[in-house]
């Protein structure tokens, strides 16, 4: 393992020490070590926005914190759901009375744990409403969309959540708000080379040399098909195709476009999918608002990339456009 | 190579044409397909900032081409300077009638063709100045300080020089403060793991597994050892220990702080190999004003990471927190 780690156990602990040490002018560590909460966070009389995964997947999540984003992200370990109590804390940290509005990915251990910290806040009083991201396109048929699990489309769900909430509207209207971010959201993943937990030391899946899996989890998880390694241009048409047919949207639609790296894809390598990628989009008569390129949401050292579209309203423009100040600076 | 590449000769082209179409609200193709300009530039009173080096390194060099950065960006092949003719386009498209200043780094190649550019732009009446980074310090010892390498200090330089010019300085001032600015800065990179030009198919230099290159270079120039890969803690406090022992800053100096990914390294490593770095710096008594972290300035996939420390005054602290508009946000 060519990484950069100290006891393979601490790789959260030691990641979240150095993050906030990086950022403290916008982060703090709550009494939870394992909740960031924004430092003007709670604001009084704002709906507190927070979410909350396993760690890995950096900048996501704890770098979303920030002015007009994340008011606190509960932390979990390597790939695993933060704890019930982590995301009650964090819904804690983010509560100004307003209610708290909890915008996180479809993952088994996710959904039970929000909703044990949802009763715990209940019992302080504090009303939580939730929005289940699921913009993964190959993790379930389009008819069982509600098992979709969620990826990249999580950052536009908390762009747009963060700064509905941050213009003062009500709990439902910021989770209503949120929930047709994510409606609007389509994401394919693709992954050219494994990824390995440090603790573990060898890869928790395999992709051969001269395969890629198509459709690819945040955590490995298998796609629909794993196939030759094909050309960028070839490979930029397949996520474009599998994304924008599942979509479905009327041509002239505006949309915003997220791609992704997975961890260990240079930056170079996505400006090369994304030449193919805007021209396939424009070729089916929508229009690019926005392009985000980088690394947004990663998989630790996972070779791969991720395609993110999402359809925009008038509203969604303006929420999207929000500036916002967090580590993972959008 | 689990890549994404189409024909790898033009991988440049590629990454090129991507890019300006994911940024064409800041950047712009010039006439001359190996340049990009802001979309603002030139700015007539203004005087120009330019850079340019050869491509791999994204975001370096194109990604901080935008408002109060970079005005022109010469684009090289991979690991390759530009040509003169580049670098002189890039001159005329940032030239606003009161000189360009050229801010790049000190490779041979580079410092040839900008000099040839400079005779061209004489030519049309266009004075240039110009600064060479050389903030790397294991590529030369102290007392030929002439011959380091520029790396990842650059992007102060370019900050700093950017927002200077902005500020409607004279070419010598918006000179010499860059200068100043990377006469500030020192660098250092580790490398884990080697990386690969897509044309030629395998690594153009070996990191054996199990061992680490302590101060190589950006094209994966030999550093001053290569030894047993230690922990993230152990390989931060080295990386303090050889750039701050060259630095030598006074106690209360105030610097700012950049980890950099080569590429291939996940964010959360640059997290925990901050967690020792700040704690290094701190315990020399000098004070973080700043810390940025990610991945600034790569190397195409090599798995690695670099750390600069620059040196502030009250001027360069306020040029640097300047807010910019660039792909590559700061």
């Amino acid at each position: 393992m060519q990484r950069f780690v100290n006891n393979p156990d601490e790789v959260v602990e030691d990641t979240v020490k150095g993050f906030v040490k990086a950022h403290s002018d916008i982060v703090r560590l709550a009494d939870n070590p394992r909740v960031i909460a924004a430092r003007n966070a709670p604001r009084a009389g704002k709906v507190g926005v927070v979410t909350g995964g396993g760690s890995g997947h950096e900048p996501a999540f704890i770098g979303y914190t920030g002015e007009n984003m994340l008011d606190a992200v509960a932390v979990g370990e390597l790939f695993s759901s933060p704890t019930a109590k982590s995301f009650y804390d964090a819904i804690r940290e983010a509560d100004g009375g307003k209610g708290v509005v909890c915008l996180y990915g479809n993952y088994a251990g996710d959904n039970m744990n929000v909703k044990m910290a949802i009763k715990l806040a209940a019992k302080d009083g504090i009303e939580v409403a939730t929005v289940v991201a699921n913009d993964d396109v190959c993790s379930a048929s389009r008819d069982e969309r509600e098992k979709r699990r969620g990826v990249a489309g999580e950052i536009f769900m908390w762009k747009v959540g963060g700064a509905k909430a941050a213009k003062g509207a009500s709990l439902e209207t910021v989770r209503a708000t949120a929930q047709r971010a994510i409606d609007n959201c389509r994401s394919i993943g693709v992954g050219l080379g494994p990824c390995t937990l440090p603790a573990v030391g060898h890869p928790n899946f395999e992709i051969a040399p001269g395969t890629m899996e198509v459709g690819i989890g945040h955590h490995g998880e298998p796609g629909v098909r794993v196939e030759p390694l094909k050309s960028a241009a070839e490979i930029a048409r397949d996520m474009c195709t599998i994304v924008l047919d599942d979509h479905d949207l009327p041509e002239g639609t505006e949309v915003a476009v997220l791609v992704s790296g997975l961890g260990a894809t240079p930056l170079n390598e996505l400006y090369i999918l994304n030449d193919t990628i805007e021209s396939e989009i424009v070729k089916r008569g929508l229009k690019i608002h926005r392009t985000y390129i980088g690394n947004y949401f990663t998989s630790l050292e996972m070779i791969g990339a991720t395609l993110t579209v999402m359809a925009l309203d008038d509203e969604l423009k303006e929420l999207l456009d929000t500036d916002v100040r967090c580590a993972a600076i959008l």
